[in-house]
This record gives structure tokens, sequence and C-alpha cells, in this order.
């Protein structure tokens, strides 16, 4: 491929990443479509198939990308705890996710709602990707319960995960009753707050 | 109506609810046809529009019965262990929605997983059924955390409940990695234990 062609490709794919991460953010992933793609970028519709696998493919990378923009918040959190004590490292990275929730409302969502066509698999490279949601646990997990073995300390960070992956989720929803946003916070204090109490016994 | 005409109508509603049931927690949500279920019942695709609002009024339906089987399932585990201490309750509720989800896989993921049409809202009937997620709770944090008002009570409950099906519907996903259920059930005692002996104090 010459280098035109591939500066060329190139763009189109940037193109086209931007334009499914504005849609998605905008409209939500439910109402992604190749065709509208196609239109923002001016490509004809074949075209998003020569730089992405299929929509699906394009969608991982979308939300690669909103992985990526989480790692960075969830970092700056850190560092900007990392001399408090545990417990309240625990309790501000749990707020960090909940504010990234609620400042990207959809691309957050398509984290979770996105499935793989039937028979395919989550491919490793973005699998590998989902990481970011435990790492930052890691270290504050382990000043807290300095005892835990390695494979103890991954299965608790993700239950921790998950716990405030529910509050937040469950919250912001409004499916059964939306629930306030200081509300959100005061039960992830509770919840995480009285987990990191009782391990420090 | 006559009365014949009615008991033709209700043998038919409840037929479709039926069909719907099984469609649901074989294939999922996801893959529920209207026409499906107007074959499966042997009726015209028509008819079912003359019992049920539409598709997603039935589906409303077939959520209002998993959240009646849950509750049964729920008021089990809350009997059989009225006399433990608090915080044996609490872990005992989140085991039985565990072994729940499990053994009604794609019926309780429907729960969570159906969206109303674009500016339709869930009606308050069905609403207010999703009490049950949270009703069982109340009584033995009640008992945990006496002081607790009212509306601090349903907050707290709601919390614990959003903290358990974080753990357990992340933890049965395959979309990161999935988590042993044995392993599931130790991340919800440790989250919930923590918590109760933290509220304890």
């Amino acid at each position: 491929m010459t280098d035109k062609r591939q500066a060329k490709r190139q763009k189109l794919r940037d193109d086209l990443l931007r334009a499914a991460a504005d849609r998605i953010e905008r409209d939500g992933l439910a109402k992604l479509r190749a065709r509208d793609l196609a239109s923002d970028v001016d490509c004809a519709l074949g075209a998003l198939y020569n730089v992405f696998a299929d929509l699906d493919d394009l969608i991982l990378h979308v939300n690669s990308l909103t992985l990526h923009a989480l790692d960075d918040c969830l970092s700056h959190v850190e560092h900007a705890h990392q001399d408090a004590p545990p417990q309240e490292q625990l309790i501000a990275l749990a707020h960090g996710y909940l504010d990234f929730a609620m400042a990207h409302r959809n691309s957050w969502a398509a984290l979770f709602d996105h499935q793989m066509p039937d028979g395919a698999s989550v491919p490793d490279w973005h699998l590998n990707e989902h990481a970011v949601l435990f790492t930052h646990i890691i270290r504050p997990l382990g000043q807290l319960m300095p005892g835990l073995d390695p494979e103890e300390a991954a299965l608790t960070a993700r239950g921790l995960f998950s716990a405030t992956h529910g509050v937040v989720a469950l919250g912001l929803q409004n499916r059964f009753s939306a629930v306030p946003p200081d509300k959100i916070r005061e039960m992830l204090v509770l919840l995480i707050g009285g987990f990191a109490r009782s391990a420090s016994f």
C-alpha cells in the first residue's frame, strides 16, 4: 500500500471512529447505524468495512476510547488522594466513577450494553483493557488488607467495583426511580466505608 | 362482551403470556418477535394487539410474573432465616438473589434489559412491583440499624440491593470474565458482612 493510500485509510478510520463516538454519546448505542456514519464522514457504506471488520469492531474501538478516558479520570483521582487513608481513596475512586458515568452517560452505558453477535466473543485486546475498571482499586485495597494474596485481592477488587457499578448504574437509571446524585454519593460512602472499616479489623 | 367471548379473550391472553415467558427464558428478550408468539399460540398477528397494547405491554406482564416468582423465592429465604442475626439474613437474601438469577438467567436479565420505546415510561402498576427488590431487605436492615428513619432506611435498602445486583450481574456476565458462582457468593459475604459489621458499631 502506498503512503498516500495508507494515510487516506487512516484518516477514514479516525473520522469514522470520531463520528461513531459522537453519535453514541449523543443518541446512545442502540441508535447507531452504519449508514448514518457513512453519511457523517461522506464515504460509501462499503468503505466502512474496508477499515473496520464490521460495526461491532468499530463499537469495540469506541469503547476502547471510553475506557482510556475513564482510566485518565481515575488516575487523576488516584493521584489527588494518594496520601489519604485507603478507605478515603476507595470512596474517592467510587465518586470519580460516578462523576465519569454522569458526564459521559451514553458512552459509559455502551461499555456494558454492547453485545457481540451470537457466536462471537470480545477479542482479548479489548478484554484486557477492562482491567482499568479494577487496577485503580488494587493499591488502596492492598494498604487496607495487606494480608490478601494476589488472587483474593483481584477478586475483592472486582467485587468492590461491581458493587460500586451496581449502585451507580441502578441509581442513574430511570428504570425504577432515579436517585439524586448526592444520594448515590451517600450510598457509596455507606457501602465502601462499611466494607473498609470491617476489613481493617 | 358475552361470557364466552370474554373467556376466549382471557385464554388468548394467558396463552400469549405463557408463550412469551417461555421464549424469553429460552432465547432471551432480544430475540422475542410478535410473529413467533402468534405462531406459538396459533392466532393471527393482529389478535395479539387485541389483548395487549403492544409487545412492550406483553413484556411488562412477563416481567411482572418474574418479579412475583422472585418475591416468592425471597419470601422463602426470609422465612427460613427469620431468627438469624440480621447480617446473616441479609447475606442469605443476597445468596437467594444470586440463586434466582442463575436459575432464571434470561427472565431475570429481561427485568433490567427491557427498555420502553422513546417517550413512553414504565406504567406505575409495574413500577410499584419493583418494590419487591427492596422490601425483603428492610426488616433485617431495621434490626441492624434501628436508628434509621424511614427515608434513610429506604435509601440504604436500595443501595444494598444495587450493590448485590452489581456483584451478581457482572459476576454472571461473560463480558469481562465470568466469575464462578462460589466466588460470587464469597464476594457477597465480604461486602454485606463488612457493611453489616460496620453498621452495627
